[in-house]
């Protein structure tokens, strides 16, 4: 089964969120990934959504989508050249003795040290599904203490 | 009011985040900010909102999400030191006569550049809400053709 990136464009009123992940509930879809942000007019918030389902499928939610009250705009933008990203933060053991070793996949993957404790380090990263999971995957052996991702948000490429 | 960031540990199953969002909405309260991911384990998924709600309110809240079904831990993260980031993405117009002026803004945030158009840029940065709001304000001269932000995250610092 495919999986579909859904860009919702909301009013920004108390409840819609509630509304639309509901939708997606009852007719039986396990939502993936989820955020929701303020836009660039602070009166709409968009919702992006990551969810397992043939374009059939797909389809039919988008036409309930739109019979929300509050529900702008929906577009799928798997169907287009896009760019996606989900940020991560990491928290690892990380002791004088291998502190340096950590440093360095933080700066193979481009990511960024946030926090330095007494011996762990909170690391930020982005990128696509596969490089977040490929970070992870490197620091695992040193021992992730805590794991958090924001869902995955995304833009379709050029002027579209 | 204050605002507070609650990380919320659930098991990753279907409706868990209805359930969550359900509850906020019958208390009256609206969801600034939603991010959804999985976490180290795979069988658990954390979720992070932001509300506005005076201390008490949020206990009681947090009282109610503790008898959900698959909810397993919840913290307050407002009422310790922690790291709090979210990302953007920004499309802006810049052709060629404006794109040095719109690198250099890119490079004093830290930003990075995702992706190139005819006469757009899609910028990529994280930070704390402040700071993404000050991108935000920077960029706006130049025109934004549209902004997706992902909901915040946050991680208590060192080793709690």
């Amino acid at each position: 089964m495919n999986k579909h990136t859904i860009s919702i464009t909301v009013e920004d009123q108390p409840g819609v969120l509630t509304r639309v992940t509901t939708l997606f509930r009852r007719r039986g879809y396990n939502i993936e990934s989820l955020s929701v942000g303020v836009t660039e007019d602070p009166s709409q918030a968009r919702i992006t959504i990551v969810v397992p389902g043939d374009d059939s499928i797909i389809e039919q939610v988008t036409k309930q989508l739109y019979k929300l009250v509050d529900v702008n705009k929906i577009v799928d933008i798997t169907a287009e050249k896009y760019v996606e990203r989900e940020l991560v933060l990491i928290k690892v053991r990380a002791d004088n003795s291998i502190r340096a070793d950590v440093v360095q996949i933080v700066d193979i993957f481009r990511g960024r040290i946030v926090d330095i404790g007494r011996d762990t380090l909170i690391i930020e990263a982005t990128g696509d599904e596969g490089k977040i999971n490929a970070i992870q995957d490197s620091l695992r052996n040193f021992g992730i203490i805590e794991l958090v991702r924001t869902g995955k948000i995304a833009m379709i490429r050029g002027n579209k």
